[in-house]
């Protein structure tokens, strides 16, 4: 199966290779000194401010959104949240769950956040705004510029769902005036499934530690006191850390994330030329679109989408990537981070193509 | 290395084969078939009665301890916690965290739970009670059929941690009137860290039905529904999933249940023989010790337990595995669940002969 979802993504052989490993014991300094090196490298390619640090959470990146919203918040707060598809509404019912003051600013699925609509919340009082670098239901990509501007002028602490975002969108902690960031092993990052990654300035820690939070497995302030010495409070997925380890320095030694900025975006833009003459339109403004996925909606009258994710699945052995909810009928979406090549992409061109000569789409 | 820790354990061939291979797409017929296959065979090998479901769980076995300390009981219950080690005191810090009535059973590490003990609880109205089926910290294996009559009897609702005991000792949650028992993947299923399992009847399903928790990423509620059409509802660990799949199956053709406790009896004394005359005693009485590990104290005056770690760690490339807090001078534990052979066992025997011939046990 070849295999363009928005994760779990195709891995490089080196990370495949190590899959096979035995996995180590990892209370010991050993271990220790890759997550240390791992906590640097990934403070460097969010362009993280000095004294940056990464909580590693095993779990799903929802489980990274909840934590960052239990520890950087409080009924103190009055945020913003951006609510533009399935995990901006997720960042408003965790909003909801932990009983914070929030408002929601909710966007036609596909509809950028505008500097005319934000400005309309400027000095109201608020104290953070959350919202995803990537809507990945859509593959919106928000103006995190104008969004870290308005965060700074308001002093909002700004925290960024980047999970499928990172490596695909650039993203700069200082630039963007972000407090904390997430992103998660099977995106673009191409590991197994089972890890988060939190990104913290100093604000985010101070409030870690500061906030008490009412739970064991999501308090931050033990995150952070036990990665002093390159731990984790409950064991991690360890073999998932080590090929994270070999993936960063790799991307180190590859000319870093400039090179995988790069690298995603002509992807990107070889998919989306190749699919022009094909009877799907694009669902979000390429002037607002991710380099992560590419979410189409096809335009032949009567045509499925989710029935065209199942006829590709079955008969062609490639997985594009469903929607859900109220958009499962109407849009489907081609991820293309992760190991895909080029002729993978004109691979699954051709099906297309072949759909529509089966006159299916 | 050989690894002689209670997790990450050492895997088996065909386990270590599947970390090779590409991750699935997971929101599929295909997948959610499989998982409902793992769901069946836990339910088995738990003995669990008719309608039990499992959670699948993405996090270390701390996330299920907390997920089931929420989800199982509210402050109108009235718990007793069972603290004889690091485990049981986490326990108590989880019913602390989240408000609970509860009152602890404090034993020394390694001291049993005896019925004289416990009957001086019986009927004062508690409903719940949670405890270790083995305490990994000293691998102390409570008396649970003594536990399930007791609960059986005050109609306590009873949460087993049986995360290193699963596979290594008996459970039944049928004849132990258990309602609820979690293991992990990286324990006596000798699978990657990544994954935890709670196994329910139908009792702790009500109780995750009927129980509002503040949390999403611990809302069992919500795993229950996903579960019914075998999905989660976040991205979990799919590689550790499939492989869980390929080696529940392989115990069910290979003796199932019976046939792992007795490999983990026959190993444990197998190991427990061999270091008969060796410098150490064991920590915990021999009636009521797990096969999943066994606590060692050197008996020469001086010798630190913790040096030993090192020493056999950083000259012998073998890892055993260190305790923490206050018994970390004077206590080391060896695993001997997952993929360890009777060849690697004799070669931590001759690792300890040595250290006695070089004075330094």
């Amino acid at each position: 199966m070849i295999n363009f979802t928005v994760g779990p993504v195709q891995m490089d052989e080196e990370t495949r290779k190590m899959g096979m490993d035995q996995i180590p014991y990892f209370r010991t300094p050993e271990f220790s000194a890759i997550m240390k090196e791992n906590e640097n490298l990934l403070c460097k390619f969010f362009d993280a401010p000095q004294d940056s640090r990464v909580v590693f959470m095993t779990g799903s990146g929802t489980a990274s959104m909840e934590g960052g919203i239990m520890n950087f918040f409080t009924p103190a707060d009055k945020i913003l949240v951006v609510n533009g598809g399935s995990f901006g509404e997720r960042f408003v019912q965790l909003c909801e769950i932990h009983e914070l003051n929030f408002t929601e600013i909710k966007l036609e699925h596909g509809e950028p956040l505008t500097r005319d609509k934000l400005e309309t919340y400027n000095n109201q009082g608020y104290t953070g705004m959350v919202l995803q670098l990537c809507e990945t239901s859509t593959g919106l990509l928000y103006d995190m510029n104008m969004v870290g501007d308005f965060c700074k002028r308001n002093n909002c602490f700004l925290f960024v769902d980047a999970v499928s975002g990172f490596l695909a969108d650039k993203i700069s902690m200082k630039e963007m005036h972000i407090n904390a960031a997430i992103t998660g092993s099977q995106k673009a990052l191409a590991l197994p499934p089972s890890m988060s990654f939190t990104v913290m300035d100093a604000e985010a820690q101070k409030r870690c530690l500061s906030n008490k939070v009412k739970s064991m497995y999501f308090d931050y302030a033990d995150y952070l006191k036990n990665g002093e010495r390159g731990q984790t409070p409950f064991t991690p997925a360890v073999g998932t850390l080590l090929q994270l380890n070999e993936k960063l320095r790799r991307m180190e030694k590859n000319g870093g994330i400039a090179a995988m900025n790069k690298a995603a975006a002509d992807r990107a833009q070889y998919f989306r030329n190749k699919i022009k003459n094909l009877p799907f339109k694009l669902f979000t403004d390429p002037n607002s679109t991710s380099n992560c996925v590419t979410a189409l909606t096809p335009t032949k009258p009567g045509v499925n989408a989710h029935k065209i994710f199942e006829i590709i699945k079955d008969e062609y052995g490639i997985w594009i990537c469903p929607n859900g909810g109220d958009m499962a009928d109407k849009v489907f979406r081609v991820g293309h981070i992760g190991s895909i090549t080029t002729e993978e992409i004109d691979k699954l061109v051709q099906v297309f193509e072949d759909l529509t000569k089966r006159n299916l789409i």
